[in-house]
């Protein structure tokens, strides 16, 4: 018989989900993957079912194993979730919060006609809010993977040879992050990211714009996944950002830093400087009760004193944020925008990346991951911000 | 200004959506990754709007660089695409096709709202059944990642170190294959296939259930993601089963080797021998006409001969297929199984698996990915099938 792991974490998950209940609704019944492990701390296929108040129910369909777990219960499919919520004596829900947000239109259906056609709300706000302050366990698992990639970031420089291609290059920073432990796989949380190991651009690439969500741009090497290193050959004179992967365990990290090739001008050195600035001045502010778009207000602040809107957040085309939460998901709550609405709280972890994209010379600047505390914003990526020569 | 590739090549795409259309329906409003690529062969953020009949438009949101590209209209959000409909002098839809398999519910939700409430109909089946059957164009990309595939694999056995774990073996054939041109991401339908290159599975490891619908098991390293490879030694007499990606072009090639540490009990050798001998039945009944079921009984059949049924398509827990379409997703169109009502044809390309799990040995059998042809199937991957000693 395998175990559920930290069963007293999960249900600490629970009762975070349960206090951020859609008003009215009787129960969730989650069926995402980054939700299913955030509910049992092991991914499965199958449902949590969660009650507004009381325990909730495993209903696993694969794999065998954990058949005389407490809280699980097999099933073949969900259309057999009534029988047995009958069983236990529990009643069906009225009112059902499924995850509209995450799930496609066809599971949502069947789900909702396999629970009796009770009136279906939209879970997804209520399990993000939930997910968005993070448990010191949570905060544990995530310090741990900020540690595994500084470690594996250390080793980057070294694996650096002349004339490399920026693709060449990366392949050798994956297998770094993996030889660190790194799974190989990360959540997203949408259809606009579609990234595995993380994104390195050299020079010129950096302007090229995207289609995905994420900060910075790059051509990629093929029109069917257009993002991220291009296979040219990294020259003298241009920077090369690395933003590459932190999930280790469940969780991630998200961080960013830079390194050249030969010289490059003074003013990426000047907007790389502008960069690290902001990331004191957010360490700063970035307090519970301060509002995400204050601390998007406060970057851009510095960023029109020093002159350099043109090349804040990408330069032919510019993303509309500075950071975003980060946990299970790499693109979690809050999202630090002009318009969020969202207020720091004392465990959310916040990647925050201002980032400069100069013509002909590349990407500048630095990303970290942080917790907050009342103290500020405290670093779960810790390593050297300064440009790194190749 | 950018190019849209291969212009030809994304109409023939979508004439055979329009020729698979939904009875009645007017239009089809495609935006999931995978459909965007196939009808526009490259991918953007955006909808490609498919009327029954005539010429598609494809609304790009992002990236910049299209503007002045033959059916390329930019928008800022799907709500403006009846403007932009009217003003080409094209009526909206009254019934619209929309991926309800795919996309999430809120998503399919806000596009039928923002094309003013049509009545909306299921455009997967559709679009699944298109994608079927591959151009030779599509074909073409295919034998390309074959040839890549192979290569790499060709590779691996020199990468083994005596006292390895399957992970350290893994990250190596990982990196080889990204030297190969492998592009580091590989699309999938569904939430149950959470893998980026491949698996690679050693001794027992191959008989831990999984979650997830893949054809083997696997602990993996993490809760988190309990497939494939567990990180243990691998120790003499077991196998060492290699399934890594072959996704170079944004199609995609399938393809399992089994390797061997030390000497392996007869009864591995007879269960791979097995597998062979149904590949070369599959091969040979595998032409146009032939039920995709009938497929799946001819393989039960010769396993029940060799009184093998314990062990095929896993032990502690079996899958219930012995091959899948593959192309642009690692999981289309037809599946192998005994209730499958699809019937091969010409230009389907199909990846076919027939595997044994023994227990303390591992797991046996190969993979290839094959295009129906009059003759019968006709190999993509062209590599050694037998057991390689490592």
């Amino acid at each position: 018989m395998r175990l559920l792991p930290l069963p007293e974490e999960s249900l600490s998950h629970i009762a975070k989900i349960q206090a951020a209940f859609p008003e009215g609704c009787d129960a969730i019944l989650v069926g995402s993957n980054a939700n299913i492990y955030y509910t049992a701390l092991r991914f499965f296929r199958g449902y949590t079912y969660i009650p507004a108040k009381g325990d909730p129910v495993y209903f696993v369909i694969r794999p065998l194993g954990f058949e005389e777990q407490p809280g699980v219960t097999y099933i073949r499919k969900p259309e057999e979730i009534p029988a047995r919520l009958r069983e236990m004596g529990r009643e069906l829900p009225a009112t059902l919060g499924l995850e509209q947000d995450t799930m496609t239109w066809s599971d949502i259906s069947r789900l909702a006609k396999a629970l009796e056609n009770p009136l279906v709300v939209n879970a997804s706000p209520s399990l993000r809010r939930a997910r968005m302050v993070k448990t010191p366990w949570e905060i544990g698992q995530m310090k741990d993977d900020g540690l595994h990639q500084a470690e594996a970031y250390r080793r980057f420089t070294k694996a650096y040879r002349e004339d490399m291609t920026d693709v060449e290059w990366q392949i050798e920073l994956e297998r770094i992050l993996r030889l660190e432990g790194c799974l190989g796989y990360s959540r997203v949380s949408g259809q606009l990211m579609e990234i595995n190991l993380g994104s390195v651009i050299c020079g010129d690439n950096a302007d090229t714009p995207t289609p995905y969500e994420f900060a910075m741009g790059g051509a990629g090497v093929s029109p069917a996944l257009p993002g991220g290193a291009d296979g040219k050959t990294m020259r003298p004179g241009t920077t090369v950002m690395v933003d590459m992967n932190g999930a280790f365990n469940g969780y991630q990290t998200d961080m960013t830093r830079v390194w050249r090739v030969g010289d490059i001008p003074e003013k990426a050195y000047e907007a790389h400087r502008c960069s690290l600035d902001i990331l004191r001045e957010m360490e700063r502010i970035g307090r519970p009760g301060c509002p995400a778009a204050q601390m998007y207000e406060a970057a851009m602040q510095i960023v029109k004193e020093r002159g350099l809107e043109d090349w804040f957040m990408g330069h032919r085309q510019h993303a509309s944020f500075i950071g975003h939460g980060v946990g299970i998901e790499l693109n979690e709550m809050p999202v630090l925008t002009p318009r969020s609405k969202d207020i720091l709280a004392a465990g959310m972890t916040i990647a925050i990346e201002p980032k400069f994209v100069i013509p002909a010379v590349g990407a500048v600047g630095a990303e970290n991951t942080y917790e907050v505390t009342p103290d500020g914003l405290v670093a779960l990526t810790i390593f050297p911000e300064e440009i790194i020569a190749l």
